[in-house]
């Protein structure tokens, strides 16, 4: 049977939250069960919400005491049949957290969806391994770069920091997610521009980096704005979806015009994720559901900095957006925030080659500059490749070496 | 200066929150500032974003229990020249609440709108008078109820529903948020077929009352489908603004060939606004953002059920959505769940008479049936307009007397 799996999260009073799970079952679907004549049954069985599995244990006192009831914990799972909805994921969270999301202390962990209903979802249309045939770049973590301070500023201190960075050596660079339309750097002057820019790059050194603009606009203008940005020969777009909805983002995957990969911010996902009572699990979020509305690369904040993640939320996110799935290709997780050279053993570690390793301020901040850090950054990544030590490894890199004495490091 | 003033609720182990707030006002905005020559300074100046008021206070251990450190709260107003965004409500909430979600406690508590910013906002296309005068109904609340138990019934099912309710003499009668396109009751079909219900409904008695249809499917159909549904009469559209996006609602409202008023769901909503800590609040988001981009009413958990907010947020959301001003029109509030006849008191003295009072339960499960649970609601809004107790005015309404001695009554 074609349907939605939901796990839930629940901080109840009650013992006995099997009543509470088939009156969630029922009220999201056919409203009434056991009052209604058996022929009325039978049309309606396909319908019906059915509990899957209730679960009970105590926990401490902590969350009751915030709370100022005993609550126990709870994991409910719930199918919900998809002849109940259109195969969309505004009608999915709508039917399985819609009004429910406001009915107490409870917490959408997981959907998962049947074989039908995964493949009505595109995936990232590029993912993991497009991007990497893209860059010609295999068997290493990608390396990554962020604009910084370009508010207020014009296109031509945009160009340098740009140059800049991919003389660094980095394979791709982000645009600021707050910088949108305006007048100084106009959205596709900056595609155009930028593109010299990393065709010049190119041409001095061999080095080919990407630049991920940021979509930007009112919604109902982003597929026309993404395609123009396609036919000006944008490299990657950015995209904050959850300014947006998650159906947009999908839309955007979808269209065969837009026809470059897409990265997902996570910017004002922190509205709907740190709760431990209400919400979404990130591993829901950032993962999987970004991962089947097709974003080919996903931010999310990692374990390290002071906009930190819990490690392994940050791991289940990457385990989601890169496990295997007949259905969707895997995403590129791009654990963000903190992230200096030094970190890099740490990093491979946790997210493995299969990652981007972003930064900002590690790239800026080196001593030589963003020239220096993505250098600094390449070669950390080369030690560790080299079951070398950073320190070992710092004596053949100067930029390395400056990394390490500025920032330290850990080795794993 | 047009700019947005966002005021955060932040709880914080620093007893220094002035620096918190300019790190934030800066790293938001043009990223430093005082390491920077002044020529530089003066170019940058009208984009720089400013701390207006930091205040902070003790609180007492409960929150700081709960998260295992010593807090205290904040309450932070820093303002965003709106020289850094587009006008748009994605590009607005990325700047003022796009990383900052993910970083600690902080709670979006609410955005101010300079005169300028405000003016590109539609708010509604009808408000609370335009649905008054469609109705012919003033200077008493509107009564509302919702269809129960549709999924998986055919249409003349809800037809027969419909007519039930229509006769009761409630004004508006709204689709289940979770039915969604559906071979047994597609969107067009309830729109046409509903219109000959309420047409004979009005023939047969005069009274007329609308449906709203709810609005569904992938976001970039969604225009298309508001315009179709116009073009086949439909009286108003429901819509899950939160499973969608502000902007998407925005534009539905901003669409001349939109020409029906829309109203809000709140579902979904309940993953953002509760958390003490995190969010948004509801005032903002149910009250100021859904007003701003251009619903006509909106629906909200009320105070009194089972799935309830806090009576002062209720409150506090129907005053944004009905206070005065110059630049958009108030909307309808509509406090929903767990209301009967015997609470229609309390309701008109919590929200006045410009509200919608919003049953299912309370309109199907009378004695009478649904046209009962109608009646019973409307004797009960005339009782308190006749200031009579409900008791008293009992005595010549029959469908109240039933409705006061299955639910009970207060009387305020």
């Amino acid at each position: 049977m074609s349907e939605v799996i939901a796990t839930y999260l629940v901080h109840d009073t009650s013992d006995n939250l099997e009543k509470k799970a088939e009156g969630i079952a029922l009220g999201l679907t056919v409203g009434s069960w056991t009052a209604l004549p058996k022929l009325e049954q039978e049309q309606l069985k396909k319908h019906k919400g059915k509990v899957i599995s209730v679960e009970q244990f105590d926990v401490g006192d902590r969350a009751s005491q915030y709370l100022g009831k005993q609550v126990k914990k709870g994991i409910i799972k719930i199918a919900y049949p998809s002849a109940n909805f259109s195969v969309d994921l505004p009608a999915i969270l709508t039917t399985t957290f819609g009004k429910l999301s406001l009915d107490g202390e409870i917490k959408l962990l997981d959907l998962e969806f049947s074989n039908e209903l995964k493949a009505a979802f595109p995936g990232p249309k590029f993912g993991l391994n497009g991007i990497r045939e893209t860059l010609g770049v295999f068997d290493r973590p990608l390396v990554m770069s962020i604009f910084k301070g370009v508010i207020g500023r014009d296109i031509a201190y945009l160009k340098e920091q740009l140059r800049e960075q991919a003389l660094g050596g980095v394979n791709i660079i982000k645009d600021d997610e707050i910088l949108f339309e305006n007048p100084l750097t106009p959205f596709e002057t900056r595609i155009t521009e930028g593109k010299k820019v990393l065709e010049e790059v190119y041409a001095e050194t061999g080095h080919r980096a990407l630049y991920a603009v940021n979509l930007t606009g009112r919604t109902f203008e982003l597929k026309e704005r993404a395609r123009r940005a396609v036919e000006l020969g944008a490299d990657l777009l950015l995209f904050n979806v959850f300014a947006y909805g998650l159906d947009v983002l999908q839309s955007l995957a979808e269209d065969p015009e837009v026809s470059i990969p897409i990265m997902a911010h996570p910017a004002v996902s922190g509205a709907l994720t740190p709760s431990e009572f209400y919400g979404f699990s990130n591993q829901l979020l950032l993962g999987k559901l970004l991962r089947y509305a097709g974003a080919d690369l996903v931010l999310f904040p990692s374990p390290y900095g002071s906009v930190a993640l819990e490690r392994d939320q940050t791991l289940a996110i990457a385990a989601e957006l890169t496990k295997t799935d007949e259905f969707v290709k895997p995403s590129f997780p791009v654990p963000s925030a903190g992230i200096h050279p030094g970190l890099v053993p740490l990093l491979i570690n946790d997210f493995g080659k299969d990652s981007v390793i972003n930064a900002g301020g590690g790239v800026h901040g080196h001593p030589d500059g963003a020239v220096g850090g993505g250098k600094a950054f390449n070669a950390a990544v080369d030690a560790v490749l080299a079951r070398k030590t950073l320190v070992e490894f710092a004596q053949n890199s100067p930029e390395l070496k400056k990394a390490l004495d500025l920032w330290g490091y850990k080795e794993v």
